[in-house]
C-alpha cells in the first residue's frame, strides 16, 4: 500500500479510539468482524468477516462485501442473484476491531439463505431450554432455491 | 460435560440451522462472536467473544458476560459498577456460530467504556473519508471515571 485515501496504519489508544481515521484491525488471519444491520430498522440481519479487500471494496462499490472463509473467496453478496446489499453507513467500534455496516434490505426481503430476513431467526427459551423460530414468515423457500442450483 | 440441559453436540446442517437445539460453534481458542443489542430499539451497542463458561453464565444468571481476551479472564459486564447488562432475549444464527443477546440498556445509559450509549459511534463519510462522530453526547466522561480508579 503507497497512496490510501481509505485505510491509515493503527495509532494509539486515543486516536483509535477518538480520532477521525478509519484504523481497522484485521486478525492474524487477516479479517475483521463485521456486523451488517437493515439500515431502516435496526434488526441485526447477518455476521461475517472481511478482509481488507472486502472492506475496501465495500466502501468503493457500496455493495457490501464480505471473505468467504469456507470458500476462501472474496463475497459480494447478492452477486448471483443480483440483490446486492446497499450500504448505507459504514461504523467502526471504540478500538476499531469491528464494522458494522448498514445496509437496505435486498428484494427478496431475505438476508439469510435459509430465506428468512435475518440469520438470527431463533431465540432461546429460558424455560424449555430449546430454540424457537422468531424470525417471522419465510420471504422464500430455499429448497426450491437449492434445488435450482443442482 | 454430563448431562447438560444447554448446550447439545454440533448436529448436522439441517439440526444446526432450522432444530430446536442449541449447539453453538466455539472455534479453535473455545470462543464465539456476542453481538449485543440494546432490547428496546436493536440498535448494536457493543461486540465481543465469549467462551462457554460466559455463554453457560449469561443464560444462568440473565447478565451479559463475555470472556475478556486482553485480560484473560471471565467479563461479567457491569460487575465493577454494578450496571450489569439484563438479558432479555438471546438468539444464536444460522450455523450457530454466533450469538446475539439482547439487553436492557445499563443505569448510566453507556455500554461503551468511552461514554457513549454504543460502541458504534463513529461512521465513515465518504466523501472526506474520515470518520465522524455520531453516537450522540456522552453519558458520562471517562476521563473522570479512569482517574477515579488510579
Amino acid at each position: 500500500m503507497t497512496a490510501d485515501p481509505i485505510f491509515f496504519p493503527r495509532g494509539d489508544k486515543h486516536e483509535l479510539e477518538l480520532g477521525d481515521k478509519l484504523q481497522p484491525k484485521f486478525d492474524a488471519e487477516g479479517l475483521i468482524p463485521c456486523i451488517t444491520v437493515d439500515a431502516a430498522t435496526n434488526e441485526v440481519l447477518m455476521f461475517a468477516f472481511m478482509n481488507e479487500l472486502a472492506l475496501r471494496k465495500t466502501i468503493e462499490t457500496g455493495h457490501a462485501t464480505y471473505w468467504s472463509r469456507s470458500r476462501g473467496k472474496l463475497w459480494i453478496k447478492g452477486e448471483e442473484s443480483g440483490n446486492f446489499l446497499r450500504v448505507r453507513e459504514l461504523r467502526t467500534d471504540c478500538d476499531q476491531d469491528v464494522v458494522l455496516v448498514k445496509v437496505d434490505l435486498i428484494a427478496s426481503g431475505a438476508a439469510c439463505h435459509n430465506g428468512y430476513r435475518s440469520c438470527f431467526y431463533r431465540k432461546l427459551n429460558a424455560t424449555s431450554g430449546r430454540l424457537e423460530m422468531a424470525g417471522g414468515e419465510r420471504k422464500f423457500d430455499p429448497a426450491l432455491v437449492y434445488k435450482k442450483k443442482s
